[in-house]
């Protein structure tokens, strides 16, 4: 009789978005013409951008004849897009990555999720408190964490690294040597960013400990500071200890469009055990490669048309985190992130848990958010906006919650 | 020190289509004026039917305006295209599969690799010989497969069923009861195709002994028999012991645009866990969903005009198939497959190897196709020829085979 990875059973229910959705409902159903704004969701809401929107156009129409029609990509991207990810997002910042250090794929989340697939079943992995629920949940199904402790929620075998308003919302080096450390900056759900400086010691200590960290870089558009390192090969020493998972989703608007990249250099090395070859390998057998016409719209994202019209588009989700950023603090509220993010990041005013305040914000000013707790226990007492709004809306909401 | 998967390490190299590639080349390289002609690739040639590229069109143009926009997409697909494939693929057929129980993703491969994740790791599985690498190398990875013997090209711990000309290219049930088993109907490579009665038997051994089939129906669009079933879900019995894999890449053309479906029906169950349950858990936290036009695509195949054009794009290739297959049984060639399948399987003449065969193949008629021992050692002294050629192309290529 066959079995099943028993690891998927220890996973606690994923209930976060379905409880806002019932709490929103249930809502909705009692008070019918309440005119509810949504600024919980981590999704975009502003179309293509007309750079984009006309190479799917003419790469569908390349699709349509023998003569220019696409089959099987190859697994790990097709070369233009990989060297304009390369000189665009790397080289043009000094940084030393090379084409065929980056790999294509669906989406960050994909990779994120995958990526843990080729270390040791031993490796000890360290996490942000609170984090995106992903990196944990995959190595979870992967028999890494441990056991779990429900009224901590925490599991045994995992090492949290506290983001609190203490710390800036950035980490404290880990006492206890991790081998797979989890970073993501500017940070989804806090909004926080790290500086280069800081940024510098997490590659020391990672190269000095034989640790490898995986840097989510989804958000790095929304970097307006100077001092910020849009990616972490920006850092001395990186190629050697980092792997980089980048995101089409949040600059360019593919939520609904996937596509992603991940950078592993040649450089990373266990032993002599490339990473770089481990994840060509799992690329080749598990994946067919990103479609073309995606593949031909992510190249778009590089052009001179596209690099204008998507700064545009991060400005105007820019603009709207600068006006929940300023309308909260006006209206007294305790706040962090929006500075380099789409994210804001609020202290629940007179010690409310998170879902309280989720309670009192839906009730009182007809404004969903997503409450800190649902992304780890240092996440207790805090509550996350975000910019994806619409403008109007995003003006209407700040101004309910200003005059509770 | 963080670790890798140890279990990459034991995969060998995976050389046939690089080997292939090197072969010709230094053909070419010698022989600069041959006329090549590959019939080895088993990507598709024609361009997406008018259909699905006005599909393509009208999706793109909705991702145009903030009115039409879509953002992040159902983690288990929209259910415009799960009821298209529920009615047209299983119900039309009077399969009982329900919308919910499908999964739409980015493609077979895809799905037939990460399938294997949600089963145990002791579990013990059965592949035909020869057979599409991906199953067997996905549970390598997972560390399923024990040791591998470089000399037989076999593993320990799994259970090779030859698929010979003795058994007509269907294997017999396995007297050692495996967990998992993989069956791929119209068989990749060899086309052969099992009849309904014959595969209700693998219905009824996987019920009885408490295995689980993993069907893998990529290619059922080029069925012509009547008594050849297209889903497995056709079998009485299979809602409790089989999960189907499907693919829009051989029917529809879609190797470039990327898009499958896995049934697991929610009768299927180990013990008290819903496998359904357990990959939906997968899929929503390992991937984000196919792209929204892409799956407005897929929708446009189940179309009046769709179908229509998709069937006249599969007769297409279905004539190149009965082309290569009867020219080369009135070359004296002892050929099978072809009927239900877009591929070729021919024995080789006097003995030779796979790899012998190939090489007299390029060197005498400048045809390219795939050595059988590619696909497993029961594959040695057999060669794949596919039908996704130009018309042109297979005609002339057949001719020169005739000739020599």
């Amino acid at each position: 009789m066959y079995s099943v990875n028993e690891n998927y059973l220890k996973l606690p229910g994923s209930y976060l978005f379905s409880n806002i959705a019932k709490k929103v409902a249930a809502f909705s159903a009692a008070n019918p013409d309440a005119p509810i704004i949504r600024l919980g969701i981590g999704d975009v809401t502003q179309p293509l951008a007309p750079a984009i929107i006309e190479a799917l156009h003419s790469a569908v129409d390349e699709m349509a004849h023998a003569e220019t029609f696409h089959g099987y990509a190859p697994d790990l991207g097709y070369e233009f897009l990989r060297s304009a990810i390369a000189k665009n997002d790397f080289q043009a910042r000094g940084c030393d990555i090379a084409a065929d250090e980056i790999f294509i794929s669906d989406g960050a989340k994909s990779d994120s999720g995958n990526i843990q697939e080729i270390f040791g079943p031993d490796c000890r992995i360290a996490v942000g408190d609170p984090v995106y629920p992903v990196y944990v949940d995959t190595n979870v199904m992967a028999g890494r964490t441990g056991t779990y402790d429900p009224k901590t929620e925490t599991w045994s075998n995992v090492i949290y690294m506290p983001c609190t308003a203490e710390n800036g919302f950035v980490p404290e080096l880990p006492k206890e040597v991790p081998d797979m450390i989890y970073l993501c900056f500017p940070n989804n759900p806090t909004g926080a960013a790290i500086t280069k400086d800081e940024l510098q010691k997490w590659v020391d200590y990672a190269n000095k400990n034989g640790a490898v960290i995986i840097y989510d870089a989804a958000y790095e558009a929304y970097i307006t500071e100077e001092d910020v390192p849009h990616s972490i090969f920006e850092c001395e020493g990186a190629r050697t200890c980092a792997i980089e998972l980048r995101s089409f989703s949040k600059n360019a608007g593919f939520t609904g469009v996937r596509l992603g990249a991940t950078i592993i250099p040649k450089d990373l090395k266990c032993g002599d055990v490339m990473l770089h070859s481990l994840w060509a390998r799992r690329h080749g057998t598990k994946y067919n490669g990103a479609p073309y016409i995606v593949q031909k719209a992510g190249a778009a994202v590089y052009t001179e048309a596209g690099k204008a019209q998507i700064k545009e588009q991060i400005a105007y989700y820019q603009k709207n985190a600068r006006t929940i950023y300023e309308g909260l603090k006006n209206a007294g509220y305790t706040v962090s992130g929006a500075v380099n993010s789409p994210y804001v990041w609020l202290k629940t005013p007179d010690n409310m848990t998170s879902w309280e305040f989720f309670d009192f914000l839906l009730e009182k000013a007809n404004v969903v958010g997503t409450p800190g707790s649902g992304f780890g226990p240092s996440g207790e007492g805090y509550f996350r906006l975000t910019a994806f709004g619409s403008y109007e809306n995003t003006l209407e909401a700040i101004k309910r919650i200003e005059n509770i």
